[in-house]
């Protein structure tokens, strides 16, 4: 993989890998802009600012990043680097690889979710008329660095989100490697425990990435959680409180391992052992069963199924061993949610 | 290559074609929309429209395709088909290859500058803040089918259009290719001269792609006839008197011609020959020395040249041996450009 884990970027191995671009451009949001200088030396670099936060990630920034890169001068032969967490990476590398029908680009990762979920695997892309990621590209940058130093400088919140993807990959990859991730968590702020871990993570999707790197099967194992997790987060977003894409993913899993059990015979163990986990880790996300129409709805929408045909899940027949596409009736959903609640409240 | 040649579109192929997809929909602009029930059966398909005309080749005609694509229903597994000329399968192409991170297409070619310039080579693209194609991607169809039906309802402007690249791509191949490509003038409406020298035509283009997709060098070859042809594409735009693009490269290819004698020694004989052809061909183009400044400054800006240094235009050693990248100082282009005048007034 051509990713290197430190505290900050080498400056030598920054210029060596833009060696053969005629310009170099730096892409970041508003938010990240001014701690820039805390971890990299990019005082003779043009900086493109976009506004930071995800519903910025849009037409109009993808607009405004291309008009800058054509303003700076940028041709075919210039480097995009891109500093921030996913959003930045998402928006940068989807703007790389359109304009003049695709540049290079380099991610600098600069949070945790960003680190494990998006500098693998390729996505890029824009939200397009309140779609998510509706318009992109698949395009691998250069390189990914990924700042330890400045992960160290995130709320809990933020760690907590990239957390809950590595604790999926865990569950996807093995029992050991699930029962690593789950054991980080008291020492999340502990480099020498947190960067091996980021790059078991990293090597886990990028070895299923490598195999399908347009998501026309296997890859859709890395959803694991998310059929559920996404409605989470769709909920929370319509009363206003929004939640944290992880976390809403952390607790998705434990609707995930439960239908796991009764559709594919998982051991009832682990439903424990993960709602353990998930109580003493995660913040609580509260819902009733008035909340269940919605739900079913954005679970229906979220897979993008065929009318009339139940909702699709990313289930584990065991740890490690997941399966896709495993298709679910509503009334096994709606008790899986009946069982979470139970055992979260 | 996946290109059919064929009067009329065999309904049983695209249904074929079409077989794996959920959703299939139709992409057309303003001007062939009311043609297409005469080559094509599409009663059942959903067929978005775009308007007509290059200058709507822009960021406004690519979203309203997303959501069309949205609105319609499509998804990663639905298939967009393309009916145009270059302006719609540019534009089409570069939607699909973008929605849901990439969909597939297939082009159904109804100009003879579509079919022998854009079908082959998976350039697609916008034009951007007023510089023409921008921001695209590489993207190839599913399948091209080039409808002869349809080329010979077209103007003689366009077909000479389509016709001047040809001659090109002769130029570049080889003596032989470039003999027949001229011999085919007073043909161009006879589809069994037409078709065969199509083919040999997007046979040489597709074995320079194949060698160089993403135009790192090679590929540059195929600009030939083009530093100076758009520079003349421009000067009649901004004159009002716009000219269709084939009718530029064809006079574009006459300076390059004289510029291969002058720099590479080229026997003069070449540009005899070719300057006969072009005045028995083409509408002329005049201009005047004081255009030269304009078309100097076109011509640096054209190939996006370092400030300062030469431009670099494609030549040819020998007819069938072509050259990327030749700088070529300000004094020669005058001079040529001179020639040029005297050949053809």
């Amino acid at each position: 993989m051509n990713i290197t884990i430190a505290d900050t970027v080498d400056s030598g191995q920054l210029r060596d890998l833009c060696s053969g671009a005629d310009k170099v451009i730096v892409f970041t949001d508003s938010n990240v802009s001014p701690i820039i200088p805390n971890f990299l030396d990019i005082e003779e670099l043009p900086v493109i600012v976009t506004p930071a936060r995800e519903e910025h990630k849009d037409l109009a920034a993808l607009a405004s990043l291309w008009r800058a890169l054509q303003t700076n001068g940028a041709t075919r032969s210039s480097i995009l680097i891109n500093v921030g967490g996913g959003m930045v990476t998402d928006l940068g590398g989807f703007g790389a690889a359109t304009f003049r029908r695709g540049i290079q680009f380099i991610n600098i990762s600069t949070t945790l979710l960003g680190s494990v979920d998006a500098s693998v695997g390729g996505k890029t892309g824009i939200d397009f008329d309140g779609l998510k990621n509706q318009v992109g590209a698949f395009a691998e940058p250069l390189h990914t660095f990924i700042l330890t130093a400045a992960l160290r400088t995130l709320p809990d919140s933020e760690m907590l989100s990239g957390y809950a993807e590595m604790v999926k990959t865990g569950y996807i990859h093995s029992p050991e490697l699930a029962g690593r991730m789950l054991a980080l968590r008291d020492r999340l702020r502990d480099s020498t425990r947190l960067n091996p871990l980021i790059l078991a993570s990293l090597e886990t999707k990028k070895s299923i990435t490598d195999r399908d790197p347009h998501e026309k099967g296997l890859r859709k194992i890395l959803n694991f959680g998310h059929t559920a997790g996404h409605a989470f987060e769709m909920l929370r977003l319509r009363a206003g409180r929004p939640v944290p894409h992880g976390i809403a993913v952390a607790h998705g899993m434990l609707t995930a391992i439960i239908l796991s059990h009764t559709c594919l015979g998982l051991p009832s163990k682990e439903i424990y052992r993960y709602a353990d986990f998930l109580k003493s880790t995660f913040p609580p996300l509260r819902f009733t069963c008035d909340d269940y129409p919605q739900l079913l709805a954005a679970i229906a929408s979220d897979k993008k199924n065929r009318a009339g045909a139940p909702a699709r899940f990313t289930l584990l027949r065991a740890v490690g061993e997941a399966l896709p596409d495993v298709p679910v009736p509503n009334d096994e959903i709606t008790a899986a949610l009946d069982i979470h609640r139970d055992l979260t409240e």
